[in-house]
C-alpha cells in the first residue's frame, strides 16, 4: 500500500516518478483564471481558512449541500469557524473527489500540514493554518514566488479600466515589483448575450467607455475593437467566450439589426434571433483576434443557474451550474468554417464532446503553427483525476499530445496552484505507464522534453 | 492467476477484501424491483431452472437471440429442458457479460454449484438445481431470510388494490409472518402516457378505483392523490416514472385540457401536446411526493419495443428495448426548476447522461438532507462491472459517494439477490484501489462506515 | 519495464500471450477497405516510403498539420524525401497515438526495421525501406501471401465495371493467380445523396450503365438492383452506406417523386426532402440485400470537409472530416423497424453511440443467425488502443463477444495489415485479463476458439 498522498502521490511507476521529478519545479503559466486583479495589486493576505477556502468556491458549496449542511454554513451568515468545521465534516466524506486531493495538497504545500482534514482534526488545523495565513510568507507576492507563477491570465470585461493591471505592471501597486505577468483576458460575453437582462445597459456602458456611438451592430464591433486594442496594449494575449452551446444561424444583416433594436428596446429576443446575432459577432471577433495574433478560448456546454431559489439567495456562481448536452458538431464546424481562425482552444464541460471537438479542430490545424488548435484541458466539472486522464488519452489518440498547452486553474483562489502539480502528476503517470508498457521508447531526453513542454513550455510559446 | 469466481472474486487488493468482508453479511434494501407481490404472498417455489431463469428474463432472451437460438427456445413453446440447454450453450459464450457472472453467482449462492455452466455440464446442473428448487429452503420466505432482505420495493400501478401487500404485511398470506418489508411503489406511467393506446380506458379505471369523476386534468391529480395516500398508508416510500426523455413544454391550461379531451376521444396526440400534459402532471405529482416525504425515481432515456415482429409475438418486455439518446440537460433542469422537489433519484439508461444528471442534481442538493438528490445506480443495460465502476467514479468525482443509496436489482426473479453482492464487490474493489494507491487515508473505521452506508445504511435512512 | 514494441507488445499477462500465439498466424478477412482494384490487378510495388505512407493517408496529414508542418510537405509539391523527413519529425511526437504503433509495426513486419523512427533515424530508414519496397517480396501479391490475406472487400460504386475484379478473379491480370479473394462491395452513396452536387449527373450515368430509363425513384431501385445482381455475380458479399446521421422521415410517394424531379432539375433540396428520399431508398435497398443474403454495413456519425480552404486545395479525403454528434436512437430504431433486415453491421464514428447502437441492434437479433446484427469494430478516429478496448468491452457487456466479426483496416494502403495484429493483441490482452482476474474459467480450448473466431472465423462465416 502506498502512503497517503506522499511525494509519490499518483506516480505508479519508476518512469512516472522520474518524469515528474523533471517538471515539479517548472514555472506555472496559469492562462485562464478568475483571480481578482485588485487583490493581487493589494498583495492581500487571507484572514483564515474559511476566508481562503469558502468564499466564492462554488465547488465546495455543492459538496456541502450534498452533505446536508444547512445553507447558513455555506453562503449564509454563520461565523467562519463554524463554516470551516462544516467543511471539514464534508471533506472527510469526499473520497474519490478532486476536492479531497486539492484540499490536502493545499494543506501540505502552503501550510506543511500532512494530517488529513476531518471534523476531529479541524480545530488544530484551523489554528495552525490561520497563523500562517497572516504571515508575509502567504501574501500574494510570496505565493507567486513560491509557486514560480510565470503568468496569470485574469478574466476581464472589455469595459474594465484595467487599472489594477496597469498598477501591477508598472510596479506602482502595493505589491510592488513582481516577476509574475498579470495578463488581462478579453471576455466580451455581455456584449454577445443579447438575450440576457442588462444587455442594453451594457451596450450603453460600452459605448461610453469606448467613445463610440453605437447604432448598429457593426458599431459594437468597432467599440470592442477599440477596447481589444487597449487590452492588447496592456499585454492581453487571449480572448475568452462562454457559450451554452455553439450557435450557428446565418441571417440577413437587416434582420440582425432589427433584433439588435428590439433588444435595445428591452423586448424579448427569440433563441434564433440571438443565435443570428451571436454568430455574426463571433465571426467578426474571431477575425480581430486572428489579426492581432491572440488566442481565442471557447468554453462550451454550460447550463447556468438551474436552481432559482439558490440563485435568488446567493446570486451567480453559487454552485448551481451544470453540464449541458446540446449537439455541437454541425454548428461548431460551420462557425469555425466562417472564421478567419485565430489560435483557438476549445473547451467543453461535457466529455461526450471531446471526440467531436478534437476531430473538428483537427480539420483546422495547420498554417505552420504547432498545435494551432487546442483541445482545452479537463475543465471545471471535468477537472479531476479520471477527467484529466480521459482528456489526455483522447487528445493523444486523436491529435498530438506533445504540443498541448496544458493545465489552468480556472480558480478564484490564491491557494489553487497545486492543481498544476496534480495535473503534472497525472500526466507523468500516464506517459510513464505507456513507456513502462513498451508503447513508446524509453528515451528520457525526449520524454523529459515532452513533459516540460506540456507543463510550461508550450503555454509560454503559444500565448507568446 | 486468480481462481474462477472464488471468495475473492473482483477483489484485487487486500484492502478491497477487508472492506468486502465488512459488508458481505449486511442486509439488502432492494428499493426498486419487479417482483410479483402475488408470488411473494403465495411463498412460491420455482419448478425448475428454466422456470426460474428463462420466464420473463429479457436480458437472457437477447443473448440467446444473438447466439442464433431459434425463438421457440426463447419465448416459444419448446419444453423447459430444451430451453435450458439452449441457455447453457449461450451462457458459455457470455465472456465479459454480466449475465455470465450473475448466472454463476446464482449457481454458487443458491445451489452450491461451483461448476461453470456449459452445454456439457448443463444436464447435471439441471438435475441438481431442480431438486433443490423444490425444497422449502428455496421458497420465497427462505430466500428472503437467507439473503437478509430487509425490504423490497415492488412496482405497482396506482389502480392496484395492493391486496397482496396487505396480506403480506398482516401476516395473513400463505407466506405467513416475514421480516422483509414488501413495500409498494407508486408508478403512474399509464396516467401520464396520454399518447399511448389505452389511455382513455385507463383514466376510466382510475376514475372508478379512486371514486373521482374525471373531467379535467386536475381531476386526474385528485384521483392520483387519493391513490397515493392509500399507497402511503400501505407503506409506500417512493414513486417511479419511466420516461423516454425529459419532457418540458409549458402550455396554457386551456390547451392542455383540449389535449386531454382529444386523448379521451381517442384522437391522435402530437408529441408537443403530450409533452405539455406530461410536464404539468410531473410537476404536480412531484409536489405531492414532496409533501408526503416520499422519494421520486425518474428512469430516463429508454426507447421501447424497437422490433414490431417480436413485439407482436411476445408482447412488452421481450428484450427489444434500447438506449435512447435525446438531449436532456435543458429540459430536465427546467422541469426540476419548476418542481417543489422531493428526494429524487435520477437514472439514465445512457451513460452519456451521467455528467448532465450528476451536475444538474448537484444544483438541487440541500435543505439539510444528506444526498437529497441521487444519481441512480448503473441500471439495466448499464448494470455490469464496467458500468457500475463508471457510475461510481463519476458520482465520486462530481458529487459525494458516501451518501449514495447504492444498488437495486430491478429484477423479476427471486434468484437475483447476488447482484447486490456483485455491486458490493465492485464498490469495495474501487474504494480499496484508491486507498492502496494513497488517494485516501487507510482509516478502516471510516472506510467501513462508508461501505456499510452504501451497501445498506443510506437506503434505509433515505427511504425512511 | 517492457521492451519497446517487442513480441509481447500489449500482452500484459501470460494468458494474453498464449491466446495471441494461437491467432498470430490466422488468415485475415479484411472485409472493408479502400484498396485500389487496379493496383492489385497490376501487382504494383510502391516506389518509396513517402509513396507508401503519405499519398492519400489523411490520418497522417492531420498529425503533420498539428505538428506545424507546412502544407507543401503534406499535400503539396515538396519532394518525397523532404515529405518523409517531415513525417519522421511528426512521428517521434506521436506518443499515445495509434499512428505511432502502426508506423512501427509496419517498419518491423514489412522491413524488419526495429529502430524507432525519428528525424535522426529517418535517412537510414528511408534508404533501407526503399530498397526493399522495390523488390518482388513487397509486391501486392507477396504482401497478400505474407499476411495470409484470405479476402479483401474493396469499396465500389454501383456503376463501376468491376473490370479489375474480373481480371483478378479469372487470373488474367498481371498479378496472375492469387489465393486472396478480391471482393467488390456495393456502395451506392451517390445514388442516395440527392442533396449533393453531381446527383443528377450520377443518375444519368447509372441509367446508362444499367440500361434502365430512370423517370421515378422506383426506377433508381430497379437500376441499382440490376447492378447489385451484377456485383453479386462478381462475388459481392456486402453493401456499404456512409451516413452523416440516421435519416428517418416518412413522406408520401408523391412528395418523394417531386423531390426527385427537383433534384434532377438542379434545384436545392431541403434536409427533410433529402431525408424522405434517403429513408425510402435505404428501406428498399435493405430488402434487396436481405433477399440476396448479403451484409449491409452502415457507417454513421461523420461530418465531412469542415475546412473549405483545405478542401479547395486538396479535395475530398484530405484529413478534414470529423465526428458528428446527432441523436440517433429514435431514427435508427424506426428505420431498422421498417426494413426487411439483412445481416447488418452498425459502425459509428462517435463512441457515445455505442450504447444506443449495441442495444438497438440487440432488439433485431435472431432468425437463428449467430450475431446477425453486429456492432462494427472501432473505426477511423476510434481505431486506437483505447477505442478498440472500449468497443470490445461495450459489446461484451451489452451483447455477445464471441460472435463478433472483428477488425478491418478501412485503409487505402497495402502496408496496413499489421492493424489486424494490433487488434488481435488488444483483444487477446483484454480476454487474458478477464481470465487472469478469475472472471472467466481458464479453459484454453474454449478461449482459443473464441479468439480464433473473432480474428477470422466469424468474418469468414458471416460474409459466407
Amino acid at each position: 500500500m502506498k502512503t497517503f498522498m506522499d511525494e509519490d502521490f499518483l506516480l505508479e511507476t519508476k518512469t512516472a516518478r522520474k518524469l515528474y521529478s523533471a517538471v515539479k519545479n517548472e514555472p506555472i503559466y496559469d492562462f485562464h483564471c478568475h483571480l481578482s486583479p485588485a487583490q493581487i495589486a493589494q498583495n492581500i493576505n487571507m484572514n483564515d481558512l474559511a476566508d481562503a477556502w469558502l468564499y466564492g468556491d462554488h465547488y465546495k458549496w455543492r459538496m456541502m449541500r450534498a452533505m446536508g449542511i444547512e445553507e447558513k454554513y455555506i453562503t449564509g451568515k454563520a461565523d467562519n469557524y463554524d463554516k470551516f468545521i462544516a467543511w471539514a465534516r464534508t471533506t472527510e466524506n469526499l473520497i474519490g473527489n478532486p476536492l479531497y486531493h486539492w484540499t490536502h495538497l493545499e494543506l501540505q504545500r502552503y501550510f506543511d500540514i500532512n494530517e488529513p482534514l476531518t471534523e476531529k482534526s479541524a480545530p488544530i488545523i484551523w489554528d495552525m493554518a490561520n497563523t500562517l495565513l497572516q504571515k508575509p510568507e502567504l501574501s500574494v507576492k510570496k505565493i507567486f514566488e513560491k509557486f514560480k507563477i510565470y503568468a496569470v491570465g485574469t478574466t476581464d470585461d472589455p469595459i474594465d479600466s484595467l487599472e489594477h493591471h496597469l498598477a501591477i505592471s508598472t510596479g506602482t501597486a502595493p505589491i510592488g515589483k513582481i516577476n509574475t505577468k498579470v495578463i488581462p483576458s478579453f471576455r466580451p460575453d455581455r456584449a454577445l448575450n443579447i438575450d440576457s437582462n442588462g444587455f442594453s445597459v451594457y451596450i450603453h456602458r460600452l459605448s461610453k467607455v469606448s467613445g463610440t456611438t453605437i447604432k448598429f451592430t457593426d458599431d459594437i464591433i468597432t467599440a470592442l475593437e477599440k477596447r481589444l486594442d487597449f487590452f492588447v496594449s496592456m499585454g492581453c494575449r487571449s480572448a475568452d467566450h462562454c457559450l451554452e452551446y455553439a450557435p450557428y444561424t446565418i441571417d440577413s444583416g437587416g434582420s440582425i439589426e432589427k433584433t439588435f433594436r428590439k433588444a435595445m428596446a428591452g423586448k424579448r429576443i427569440t433563441q434564433q434571433e440571438a443565435d443570428s446575432y451571436k454568430t455574426k459577432m463571433l465571426i467578426l471577433l474571431s477575425n480581430l483576434y486572428a489579426q492581432r495574433g491572440i488566442v481565442m478560448q471557447l468554453h462550451l456546454s454550460v447550463i447556468r443557474n438551474v436552481n432559482m431559489k439558490i440563485l435568488s439567495q446567493a446570486g451567480d456562481n453559487a454552485g448551481i451550474d451544470a453540464v449541458n448536452d446540446y449537439n455541437l458538431s454541425k454548428n461548431l464546424a460551420a462557425l469555425m468554417g466562417h472564421m478567419e481562425l485565430p489560435k483557438t482552444i476549445l473547451y467543453s464541460l461535457n466529455p461526450k464532446d471531446y471526440y467531436p471537438l478534437a476531430t473538428i479542430m483537427g480539420g483546422f490545424q495547420g498554417d505552420g503553427i504547432e498545435g494551432k488548435m487546442q483541445l482545452g484541458p479537463a475543465w471545471w466539472f471535468c477537472d479531476h483525476r479520471d477527467g484529466m486522464e480521459e482528456q489526455l488519452r483522447i487528445l493523444a489518440n486523436l491529435g498530438m499530445l506533445p504540443v498541448f498547452v496544458g493545465m489552468l486553474t480556472d480558480s478564484r483562489s490564491f491557494l489553487s496552484y497545486p492543481r498544476h502539480e496534480y495535473f503534472r502528476r497525472i500526466m507523468c503517470n500516464l506517459i510513464g505507464k505507456w513507456v513502462e508498457n513498451g508503447e513508446y521508447p524509453c528515451d528520457m531526453k525526449k520524454l523529459e522534453k515532452i513533459v516540460h513542454d506540456i507543463s510550461f513550455g508550450n503555454a509560454k510559446r503559444y500565448f507568446g
